[in-house]
């Protein structure tokens, strides 16, 4: 197969993408723990040959982009136990059962930061980890911010700040912030201040 | 824990987080398949009280933002199991045990594009899925491309196109493009392309 434009990787005729597509053919619960479910199926390449798939099976986050009124972000920093180290993000956490995204973001935004918006604007969605898990993070934008009370889950311990986009931006850029959701926060954030990428805003009562 | 500026969150004086971090009591090997290693271990939380915490422990990777003569970048579409569907994404793959970065990224874009590259940069590391697994990827840039023969692995089914930055852009907003890593490659070219982002180039022979 050669090298075609990007035009043709998206056409609808590429949408069968039979010479892509992995076929299931069995699949099996390996691992469920108190957090992870994993799977291990296999499947049918596109030349016939089989082979195995092991993945995450994930419900699903939201991250919310906190903008306060003077122009700053809301961010956490929370220890990342796999990484062994605390991380500055902003804010997200896994969609419950029945949720929907922007109730996931309104209860998590209070939850960790005490915050309550006046106005969402959903982003778009991120696939994190594409070769291993089905999460998918929708990325809500907040605005109209007022501060209440926080209510962390039990074992759930961590610290809200607030930066300016040029201060997370250099933090990036010093490799200090890592976090692959907030960069992607901050692409969004970048794009939308610049006016290239338009949010549609709602009222939240 | 009130709210703090994001100096603050980023202050020496945080760095020893006892107030965050979470100390290994346990830890156990929980399934270890052909591709995913998944642990399961117990912490003692910042006040006494124990959790589990369960993760995946990953080689690492590495991205390429590959950069051709007229300022196109070289894409690859790929069938993404755990999504079941295609996606359109900027070459990436697994670190092999012993291998510097540069050299996977030298590695993988040859056998996943055919191209190879004369000069290469670092610009930085992204962590993908921070609440369940340690996998780091490293964000190379590649220029001065020259096109020879691919390798895919066994089994590696993937097409190979190029589009302007312009046209991934539009793919975002679009909701077509979600690869969280490809997301933080867009946001690094941007800064890069802008000035605000510097990269040192070194030459491969």
């Amino acid at each position: 197969m050669g090298s075609s434009g990007a035009g043709e990787l998206n056409s609808p005729a590429a949408a069968e993408d039979a010479q892509l597509r992995e076929h299931t053919l069995a699949s099996e619960q390996v691992y469920l723990g108190h957090f992870l479910d994993v799977r291990r199926d296999q499947v049918r390449l596109p030349d016939g040959a089989t082979a195995t798939r092991e993945y995450i099976v994930h419900p699903g986050a939201v991250m919310i982009v906190p903008l306060l009124d003077d122009g700053r972000l809301v961010v956490e920093r929370q220890w990342r136990y796999p990484l062994a180290r605390a991380m500055v993000e902003f804010p997200a956490g896994k969609i419950d059962a029945g949720e929907a995204p922007l109730q996931c973001g309104i209860r998590e935004l209070a939850e960790e930061t005490g915050y309550r918006a006046a106005e969402w604007a959903r982003a778009g969605i991120l696939h994190n980890a594409i070769a291993y898990s089905n999460e998918g993070i929708e990325v809500w934008f907040a605005r109209g911010l007022t501060l209440g009370d926080r209510h962390l889950d039990a074992g759930e311990f961590l610290e809200v700040g607030s930066a300016t986009l040029d201060e997370l931006n250099d933090q990036v850029r010093r490799g200090e912030l890592t976090d692959a959701k907030t960069l992607v926060g901050l692409l969004w954030l970048q794009h939308w201040r610049a006016g290239h990428w338009p949010l549609e805003w709602r009222s939240v009562p």
